[in-house]
């Protein structure tokens, strides 16, 4: 939580780059293989480094080019440097002998700083992870996605907020963080109101445009870590060889944006 | 679809192998690295085989090795013999697009014939596994933790029950299974009057102690699949070298005992 808190403070960032790099959406100028992926996850991570609080590796996106792709992950890993939060965005749920080798996993083998979960399985399919003290859990709240409508709003209060209320329960270690979509800013003024101090992971600005200042609004609390993810908007903005060059532009004007928003808010 | 029932009449075997290979639990005899991870695993294929119908892997207990743990995997799935259905215990759920990664990595990456899914994140999460239209999803139902009774239980009906329902009308290709835990047989019986042709993927007989013959009662339905599946307590029937003679004693006899049960059901 420290190491979060500093890295956001020292750059005056409250971005975090997604690293979903994709061979559909990246230029054609890079090979389709695990050297590209490489070569475009560093490319992207030396032109926004600048202007981020945190990274956060989509586990799908390296895992689909087998054991190559996770030898590149390390790579990457060992690439950011050491004062940037990284987060495994690997939604992992299990039981509870399972899930504490997922945890080592993420803590132990690959030395990330989060990971986000998913709380489907409850309290044992979480803990494991919890048990890492100086790491952050991120459990799923009520995603971006428009499949969030099926599951996460059943029952009364909905599911979504049943997950946020008992997690308060497991919290001993001031460990628990929530990813929460954009796309749904009045959940996040509800998640406040019941867990004013949870860190945030919010996804859905950008490619799938949430609104930013409303999201901001909703999710700025003085003291508490928030993460804006951009992932597409920032990798993608350009297909052309020097797509890293306009990666750091959008970086630049999300970082400074989001900087702006929560300026306006804490003055006012 | 075909070659699980296939791979089910032809050993006249329900069963399903975990290969949950923690060298917590593996005999002192074997190192704890990579190379114990996989002899013990081809070990414990040789011995049991012969009496499977499936093995699930469950990917923890391969990523918690770093790469080389998937390159182990990769060299499992090569020794499985071909007619064995294979199944990667992988819980996996992101939205769409990152899904259809996941879904590639699975059934192209590692040719696994089916996967689990975690439907917290609802369609648009599952419905990129399902286009793989030759392979299985078995979505997680009520799982056999205890923490299932934490969220899977919220709403009238239960929450578990709404994935039930609403999955039917995502069932294009026929090929949506579920996970349900022995530990609650009612909720299998309640799953086979709301879904009846739905492959099942049934956890928690042996260390979780579910009740085998309640179980089989409620889920065996002539013409869709069944697998119970047994991990720890075939992998650790003894931690002696010689664990692989134990381990195909114990997947004969639960063989046996399965079939014998279905026998009797099937008569009845």
């Amino acid at each position: 939580m420290n190491k979060l808190t500093k890295s956001i403070k020292n750059k005056d960032s409250y971005l975090c780059v997604g690293l979903d790099a994709s061979p559909i959406y990246w230029s054609q100028d890079i090979p389709s293989n695990v050297h590209g992926l490489e070569y475009f996850c560093k490319s992207i991570i030396e032109a926004t480094q600048e202007y981020t609080a945190a990274y956060k590796l989509n586990l799908a996106f390296f895992e689909v080019w087998g054991h190559e792709g996770l030898e590149v992950m390390q790579r990457i890993l060992e690439f950011i440097p050491k004062e940037i939060f990284t987060i495994a965005d690997a939604k992992r749920s299990d039981i509870g002998h399972s899930a504490s080798f997922y945890a080592k996993t993420f803590f132990e083998t690959y030395h990330f700083d989060a990971i986000t979960v998913n709380p489907y399985m409850g309290k044992d399919s979480v803990e494991p992870f919890l048990d890492y003290q100086e790491k952050i859990t991120f459990l799923l709240g009520l995603t971006s996605n428009e499949g969030a409508e099926d599951f996460q709003l059943v029952g009364q209060p909905p599911l979504y907020e049943q997950i946020i209320k008992k997690s308060i329960l497991w919290n001993l270690h001031n460990n628990i963080g929530f990813v929460m979509g954009a796309t749904r800013p009045d959940a996040i003024q509800r998640l406040r109101n019941i867990f004013p101090k949870a860190p945030l992971l919010i996804p859905g600005i950008g490619a799938q445009s949430g609104d930013l200042y409303k999201t901001i609004q909703n999710a700025y609390f003085p003291g508490s870590p928030m993460l804006i993810t951009i992932s597409r908007a920032i990798l993608y903005a350009d297909t052309t060889k020097s797509f890293y060059q306009k990666a750091k532009e959008k970086a630049k004007n999300f970082q400074q944006e989001i900087d702006n928003i929560v300026n306006e808010l804490s003055l006012s």
